[in-house]
């Protein structure tokens, strides 16, 4: 399956940093759905590099769909949307093709592919192709708000600035906090819930000053799932989010809940203990992240991502060349962001939403989210 | 997919708690790879409740393949092994059988399968079902280690007892060490590499005196793989290993080298600089845990699990009856591990080692491991 | 996927012809569909030999179902279901295992295997697996009756010997006879409409006694099965039929509906004229055997296999030994049947059923079939 | 999986007849493919329609490829490729647009997608989607070619003229001839071996003056596969190749070798005994098509397609409006083919081509083709 993942709802993703363009095919969507042109482009404008903390690269982003939408609505057929390169200075990447750049993918590349991948920028390993997913990722958000499903993501922690925890906001007494804080991350361009922006800024300017990057946490509540969705083996709902958060570059720890937390609890302490509320069966607290054996179980699903420092670092660093088969110096040029943290969370929102429609129409058929 | 995982060499479990037998199909192996009926069976004994540590359910695990194996060894067309059930004692799970014991499946079981599932001992949702892994992975590891290849898993942490980390051991220069630590835990039915299993084994009674569990983490390395496996999007080495781990009960976070330590890294501290070292690519640290861009660096594949305590307790918990719809005190009876770090070590390795059989055969061809 | 096929219910078969069972595990079933077992017992019957047109192996059958049934339904997890092997005479291969019986897998299978390929009774490739088939989709066939579809399959001819031609019940007014066709046929262990069971039998002893065997052809009907079902590419309802078809050993054409007999057709008598019939439309005339552009229009589904005759012929061959690499004289022991189309047309039923399974899961979501 | 086909190397199809664009995305190709873009060229010339037999629609197919190709080489990265549409005519399908032609997918698209499908031009049903079908194939022909694989589609039937049958050319000794016949079938636009192009399209034009259409059969070889390829339970090349076809509009039978012709044969006639020639396995006849046991046997792979007449005629046909639920007259304007007999062959030896990439990378694994 390789550039795509989906069973029902299938994502496909194609493109290189600076080739034509990058694009999305998702297929399996249910005919009918409204096409919101500019709430894609809004998505796709919370993705772009803007502020000091980003790359300098600018991208217009003037996506184009080619297929699968007709009259605003989905049609049932494959929905391909592209969006052109531009801004594209792949002269910054010629004098340094064959230095490994540690951390990136360069010479896993060049193994796999034995020198023929396109090199420009990361080629298709290119953060670049998310603006994919996140065009294509609207669509589907769309879908699932119309069904009172809500995605949030923000940033839980960056250069040691911690934002507030949805994990603290298990209780049923907490949802509707919660989903507010869910709705307003996804109102910012920078994406938290306290008033924090200017100092996790701070943090990372620091960082870019000193030629370095710096990584982060960020974290992801999905409010008004159903119980009942996913499987037991293998396609469990964190079996089938975790493979694809972990295609996101960066991206090195997925828990969901309490996650790691759990290493040093006790079942007494772990367990979320049912109990009924206005006749549904709910949780006190909410450890598992809304999941239970791999199903949903009606509460909040929330997890964390553990985001590594951006790799493109500014300062001299040690690697090889490759094609020389020896050691070399490595001083990076080129536009790099000093940490990813803001923009992965438009990326992780985006492609979950995929991947809960793909859950949706398995579980209810395809015409669910019509 | 649902209870299948792989694209060219696909695991298919079957089998409930309570039912005749647990299983497994694996399909796409090589033809000719030597099948060791003795590993089977002492990899079996290894995931097998023994100590105090473990629940009082015994288990023979007299497995029997049904096909693919001739004259010793696998023949190409799909195996089938069967683990028949023994020492049941449904009777337990009868009285509570509509009382959703928190933290468990029971809730979304009833709701996804609405009251057609097994329910006796947890049914296709219980542990039981990876003694089926445990037998199918035993073929892949012995398939796997005759390419150099080797997997370890060890208990990092559990009651607050901490084992040698891997990620440690980094450093080229660590390499063998981490190779014979490695082995050293392969060979044990406590897999730690310290000398701390009684330390750990005393917290685990501890909690179980307490009608208690306690939850822990453990740590696994993979050696010898050779750079250049995985894809980028989304059958990313992560990506299809956090799939696959994340199905087993109780794994509720998957890191891979820093992880999560990563949020709290700069660039400069976290890149792995890449060196010449004896005419190969290596890097000076692993921070990556052996993985770039989704692909394998040559470096040893390391990942951390963080495993919930068991939610079975003897403790009274509060829980609903979803049946009546109303809220009910739980006193479980039954028979539980009070903690399953030592147990899943072994699933986890056989579960990794037959995806890593996948990942092969879908980059090298199906002959690869012939 | 190799020896699985489906998306949302997903069959994997496994088992050789002399291993000690066959079996299939059907994955995705929406759980409390009810499992008759007497039933399965009967569909097994109609497959097994049993008259003198058919081979002297007798089996008895016995199948076991290791799980996924619990009080007499599905319950939502991987049904597994074995068929012991009996009555196996594993010497008759012995002397002839190096010489490639023409027409048969021996040679390929030595190829793609290299000789570690199970070759009793033809391994894996041996007619002994649709036994599974026939015994898994005796649960599809249940839960797709209780939707009101209906399949039925029949020698439409054999030895020059013809059946009533369903292609000519495609009119909307034939409904009803084609209706009463299926459900006659599936009654029988001798698979026609009309009172030509003699003459066929007469025509398969009459090759028997000559030492040959002769083919045929089959026809399909599914009648009850809504429009809409099927994807444009490549999923038409064409396309994944056809797939499971040509995986039945013996089986080289599939047509549907008018088939090769379109390539004599003008488009002005090709087409099907569609009307209004009681508020619902319907078409004159079904010369498109019940499926436009991959898609089923409510009309009927009929299709046609040629089934190849019986390779194993007593009659001395031409052949090679492939481990001598020489040419080799063939005279064949064993137990044959001089023709394969009276029993192969619950085969095909059976897996057709389980196609559909999967196709109306995947539009109508798992729970359709509950 | 839907508008995708393929395990290791995944065509996807995108675009309707009267949208932006057609396109595909082919995944999983090896890095280092020379792509030539003149042969890309001159195969969308070969479906193109241009001559008096095809429709008045006039295509430019001026492609772009979006991704995966660098310096002239596949990257292994997913290449996609997109033809803009042109010459569109929209209004032609306006007033007929609740009028479903018959034996057209405008009526199961209406129940399918309830409305929202794009209508015009058959729109993602449309056989102007096959456009990217022979872009992409035209990569994996080069590519096959370099293997020593040529596959050849031909005219074998049409208004009663026959070509020259393969299935006559099965001997050892024909195998040049086939071989040489193949490369001659590729060189022309109108693809037959005899001289009856002339005859041919005499039919054609006949039944266009008559305002309507005929169907035929077309005939495709592949030589030079190695033995060995495929699998036995479901990916059969049987089942691959099928699956793929059925695809196509208008194909609506296939048949490998000898296909039907087995149904009146005896064992001993169908039988295809091997024998040495120059060291090799191979066999006196090639009734079965090159394939036993679903695995290519080292012969060529020979198998027809029925084509149905294009179901668009000029003459006047009774219909259902399906908007208004009742009788229609249905007088089609708009431009269609008489026959597609010529132009599928160039879309069927393209398809057939991807496939078989997939079929080698999944046994031979990704790199074998680069």
């Amino acid at each position: 399956m390789r550039n795509s993942i989906g069973t029902n709802v299938v994502l496909t993703l194609f493109g290189e940093s600076h080739g034509p363009a990058v694009g999305a095919v998702i297929d399996g969507l249910a005919a009918g759905i409204p096409v919101d042109q500019d709430f894609i482009a809004s998505q796709l404008s919370k993705r772009r590099p803007k502020g000091p903390v980003d790359t300098a690269r600018r991208e217009k982003d003037q996506y184009q769909i080619l297929s699968g939408v007709f009259n605003g609505r989905t049609t049932g057929a494959p929905l391909c949307i592209i969006i052109p390169n531009e801004d594209v200075r792949s002269a910054d990447y010629e004098a340094t093709k064959s230095l490994a750049r540690p951390s990136h993918a360069d010479y896993v590349a060049q193994v796999k592919y034995g020198g023929f991948q396109d090199y420009r920028g990361g080629g298709h390993f290119s953060g670049r192709v998310t603006a994919a997913i996140v065009a294509a990722g609207a669509v589907a958000i769309k879908a699932l708000e119309a069904k009172g499903i809500r995605i949030g993501t923000h940033i839980l922690e960056c250069g040691g600035v911690r934002d507030t925890d949805f994990n603290d906001l298990g209780s049923p007494e907490s949802a509707d906090l919660l989903e507010s804080f869910v709705k307003a991350v996804n109102e910012k361009d920078f994406p938290v819930v306290e008033d924090i922006e200017e100092a996790i800024t701070a943090r990372i300017l620091e960082a870019k000053s000193d030629s370095d990057s710096i990584g982060g946490m960020i974290q992801t509540a999905v409010t008004g799932l159903e119980p009942g969705l996913g499987e037991p083996w293998f396609d469990s709902l964190e079996g089938v989010l975790s493979k694809a958060l972990f295609s996101i570059g960066g991206i090195k720890g997925v828990e969901f809940g309490s996650g790691f937390g759990f290493a040093r609890m006790k079942g007494s302490e772990a367990n979320d203990s049912f109990c009924m509320i206005d006749g549904k069966v709910r949780s006190l607290t909410n450890h598992n992240g809304g999941i239970n054996g791999g199903i949903s179980n009606g509460m909040p699903v929330v997890f964390n991502c553990a985001v590594k420092p951006t790799p493109s670092i500014a300062k001299e660093q040690r690697t090889v060349d490759f094609l020389k088969g020896q050691d070399a110096p490595l001083c990076l040029k080129g536009r790099h962001d000093p940490a990813i943290v803001r923009r992965i969370c438009i990326v992780v929102s985006s492609l979950v939403a995929i991947v809960l429609c793909d859950v949706l129409a398995s579980s209810r058929g395809t015409d669910y989210l019509k």
